[in-house]
């Protein structure tokens, strides 16, 4: 609490920033897109890409610029784009009280362009991070946690496929995501009577595995389950 | 973007606000608790309880200073409390731009309790409200939804009901959030298959009724279901 020369209350807002948890699936595993910091704090650490939100901006607004400048993805790639949560301890920044609003977005094209700009953006797996800067890997522990629970009763993986994929395909976004085995008959069994998906009439062909049927979701945008799917 | 004299940026953030859903279960309706505004903008209508955020408090502790002072309700007794979503649209305030976290609260016994200092605190049905300051008709559709949501793949509905209850109770807790009656069978039935709830050895008389067996939730925290209910 302030007060100016006339002792009335005056009212200093903390910092409001935004930061963005950019989620897609490389390589069979669940990958999160980090920035390497420019400055200090923490600088040459990676970090979550994210900016200042100045008065006038939305919090979208200020995500859009910090996503273009720092990693060269236009927010309207991002195929799944959600309010994750608003993250406010005094201590998260060590030049004084920042509160982020963060946000979950589920990318399956979306790339990010390394440039004289950008600050190094690269995909890490979520289960491999070092120490990155401030809490964010609290953060990035939060989105994955929602994330696991949000494709138990939702369609979301919808959002990190390709728009056909074989039930392989499935399978492995879902082990990645859950971070264990599924037993393939179970899932294959459950998931199909969802009636989320249908098949299509063409089939993916890989090396000298036998050609497989590719499915595509009826909807490209977020439905509940009517049953929890874990 | 304001510039100082050395034509450096200076960076000016928004008002960060806080604002609390409270709800509760009062003659088989859904209320939310509103206070009236003392002051301008919005001087005698009714809006949510909430209040500035300042640089060094948390989200949760400027709720809690708000919900004191405005409506004399202890956060602590809040059954169950979590974040609700962060709007910050330019134009919710006419003072200037503010961005609120909202937080959604269920609870059972918490009243609020009218005093000098606190402003008129009181539950409103929430299918029944007139124009509320500022966006708060808005964000209380918002909570609804979600509560909505959340008692359909949660146990949530434990925070809005009695400890122990019958059947009817909790069949009328049900209808009162989604808006719509249930079959008494179906619902019944459905909800014993999820394994939640144990009956107790005591029972329920209300005037000439048959007693009724009473019922507690085996859990008096957040779980998942693994079906959900609707």
């Amino acid at each position: 609490m302030l007060y100016n020369n006339l002792m009335t209350f005056v009212y200093v807002p903390p910092t409001l920033t935004v930061d963005g948890v950019i989620l897609k699936l490389i390589d069979d595993q669940l990958q999160v897109l980090l920035v390497q910091r420019a400055d200090e704090p923490f600088k040459g650490k990676w970090a979550l890409p994210g900016g200042y939100n100045a008065q006038g901006s939305t919090t979208t607004e200020a995500l859009d610029r910090a996503l273009a400048t720092k990693t060269g993805i236009d927010l309207k790639k991002i195929d799944l784009l959600e309010q994750l949560y608003t993250f406010d301890t005094v201590a998260r920044d060590p030049r004084g009280h920042a509160v982020s609003v963060t946000y979950m977005g589920l990318v399956t094209k979306a790339a990010p362009k390394v440039s004289k700009t950008t600050q190094n953006p690269q995909f890490f797996p979520v289960d491999q991070l070092l120490a990155l800067a401030y809490d964010h890997n609290h953060i990035i522990e939060y989105a994955h946690e929602r994330l696991q629970s949000k494709i138990t009763y939702t369609n979301a993986v919808y959002a990190l496929l390709p728009t056909k994929f074989t039930l392989t395909h499935l399978q492995k976004a879902y082990e990645a995501i859950l971070g264990h085995e599924l037993d393939k008959r179970n899932f294959r069994k459950k998931f199909q009577e969802l009636d989320l998906i249908t098949a299509t009439n063409e089939q993916f062909r890989e090396g000298a595995h036998r050609p497989a049927k590719l499915y595509k979701f009826n909807k490209q945008s977020l439905e509940f389950l009517s049953r929890s799917f874990d």
